[in-house]
């Protein structure tokens, strides 16, 4: 039996939730949930539609992509997963989704703007987007690279991982996280809602721009951290 | 046992039609009802994801946002529904959503002109949009001056609350109102259709403009006031 | 017992296809049946939602709009069914909604162009806009005029209403028609679908046209005429 | 009894397909299958609606489009698959739909192009477009020469039609085709999402550009040929 079967099981739920809110079709997308202290993480097989999927199904890596239980191959982004846990020390889940006003923007090579409260009550910054990769990173080692340019921008941007939970990999699509793999889907469900929003309000009002910075922070800090008034905890 | 058990459960209803008529994501959005005998307000608790809502989950509260009943905290909107029962004696009921189309149009600051007889059968005037608010009334009581933004509108373009069920909140999203809650939520659906629609209308032909008034006078006055043909009542 | 049973039923049924295709929210758009030996026309009662309503709802008037049977208001929209049941000879059901993009191009009081093979196997024309009414016919007998706008668009365009099965009545919406009420909503169905289509077509390319006269006839001609090969008729 | 029961069944369960992935309306679409042993084709019966069909209505035509077995007319788009299965000796299926965005395409005469990598993880190329058909081709044989444009597209442009599952026909809407007749119809289902990102994305950003050979090489190399390590194959 495995040592794994509850990281399983909330991998599992987590990506189930993938099609439930539609955000990706047949077997696109993935979420990963990592278990520290056991240095391992919990990832979608590769290429397997969702009514198939089994929580027996989720494959067992270590940090460095090696496999450590499972019959099936581990997803092909495994490793901007694994990169991404490594790095971001506070996070539990990850999720990469095809959602389709998500991926717009990211094949647009446009941040996200933070045009209302919808947007600041999870994030302070633009939505931001990667650079386009270069030729020699897509051949050497592309998932890695992934990450790579998703910490490169973090870096630059001089970014917070724990404030921005999303980012959008130009050309490509949607990766977010969160503090465990239901949270990090439930910021793919966030990103995609904001995505269409600041789509739909360009496309009524072509000037409409980033909202105060008064603004964002009532929202975001009435949601986070310690003076939050919103919600229960 | 409570003693507000009937305004509880129409509060609870109302809220639930949110995510049944996809009014908004998550936990977003909420409605509330007023007791005006009792003079006390049931409002859905804030943060609650409407899965795991029930019907004593309702918080009341009185007129002025002192806590009567209730496990929870109240929505964090409270203080801007409260505001409104004060100052609109005629409304049962206040809905707020984050639904798509209201909210991109509440984002462009754009007032949702009356382009047709959809619109015309609920409202003469274009939806109105509040001004944006200064910093000061951001960081000062925010909910409550997200209430005296929509009164100051009310009040500067001579507007009825009574003809006039609902407003857009600059770089934020909608309000709705009417006799009890579930009017409320009414409002709120048929917004987010005439919002779709203009919308839709504008990029076929951005110069399409305001119908005629008499066109406008038809639509309301057979729907609504003493020479109504329009239902059953 | 009524008399009218069995064109209750078919116009009931018609009226349900509103909400299950999506055609209208809450109350809005409507559904009759004409009895032509009878003299008798089916409608929808006014105002009521489709979930409450029920075959025996249905209210039975003239083709002068006398109240034959029935406990409920008809449709406000009734005398323009009326009048396009006596000016239309062949047509046996009419149907109105509010459907988003059919109004969408009523309100930019837009014909829609006959982009395509899915436009071209219904009708060869583009879907015609009536003239915007003037101030007196709006005032005097709107319902009746709005049928009036119909058939004097179709008689100036020279319009077959056996070809052309629908129109918008500008800032408006949708009438359709058919030989039963069944086909008439099947019309609003289809309308829906080409208006969605036209207006995603223009904007991907705004100077796409207006297709040949050889495709039109041919998609137009194989489903409908003599020469049919379509279906199974 | 039928001696192609496993066929027809198969071509069924793909059709269904259809109203499931909600790629047409009513009764249009249709998809097919090949036995290239017994030199035929079970297709869709002409204009019978998704909640109506069974296994047994498929017709069976052999490649000349003579009947073989059946008691329906055969899908009126019938000489445009056997073309099809004639000249791309691999496929196994061939769907025909009019979803929505796909048909958008095809009416603006406009190929879409490859912005990103959910493109890419299928297609090397854009999804290309027929040439507009002479009005002689259009009298002379419609549906055989539909196929024709399509075989004239894929030689001019040396696509390779087992890289390439995918066209769209000008000014009529999308055709796809596969190693089976489910996959024909996977192949639609991915064509209309490709399709719908790509609208999005030239609305954010008209100057948004095909990506780098290398990333549409990375991608659809990930997934097919023989160092594909997508997937559990």
């Amino acid at each position: 039996m495995s040592g794994y079967k509850y990281l399983k099981e909330q991998v599992y739920e987590a990506n189930m939730e993938i099609p439930k809110e539609k955000l990706a079709i047949v077997t696109f997308g993935n979420v990963s949930g990592v278990d520290r202290a056991a240095g391992v993480v919990a990832i979608k097989p590769s290429g397997v539609p969702y009514h198939r999927l089994k929580a027996e199904d989720m494959v067992i890596v270590d940090l460095d992509n090696v496999l450590v239980e499972g019959n099936m191959r581990p997803s092909s982004d495994t490793k901007t997963h694994t990169l991404l846990y490594k790095n971001f020390p506070g996070i539990g889940g990850v999720c990469h989704t095809h959602s389709t006003y998500a991926v717009a923007w990211a094949q647009a090579i446009r941040p996200i703007p933070n045009l209302g409260t919808t947007h600041a009550d999870h994030l302070t910054a633009a939505v931001p987007v990667t650079a386009v990769m270069s030729d020699d990173m897509i051949r050497r080692d592309y998932e890695l690279e992934t990450g790579n340019q998703i910490l490169n921008l973090f870096q630059e941007r001089k970014l917070s991982y724990e404030e921005v939970e999303m980012v959008l990999v130009a050309c490509h699509g949607p990766f977010t996280w969160g503090k465990d793999p239901g949270k990090a889907v439930y910021n793919s469900v966030i990103l995609e809602e904001i995505a269409r929003m600041a789509y739909l309000t360009l496309q009524i009002n072509p000037d409409a721009g980033t909202i105060k910075q008064s603004l964002i922070d009532k929202h975001y800090f009435r949601k986070h951290g310690k003076d939050a008034y919103y919600g229960q905890d």
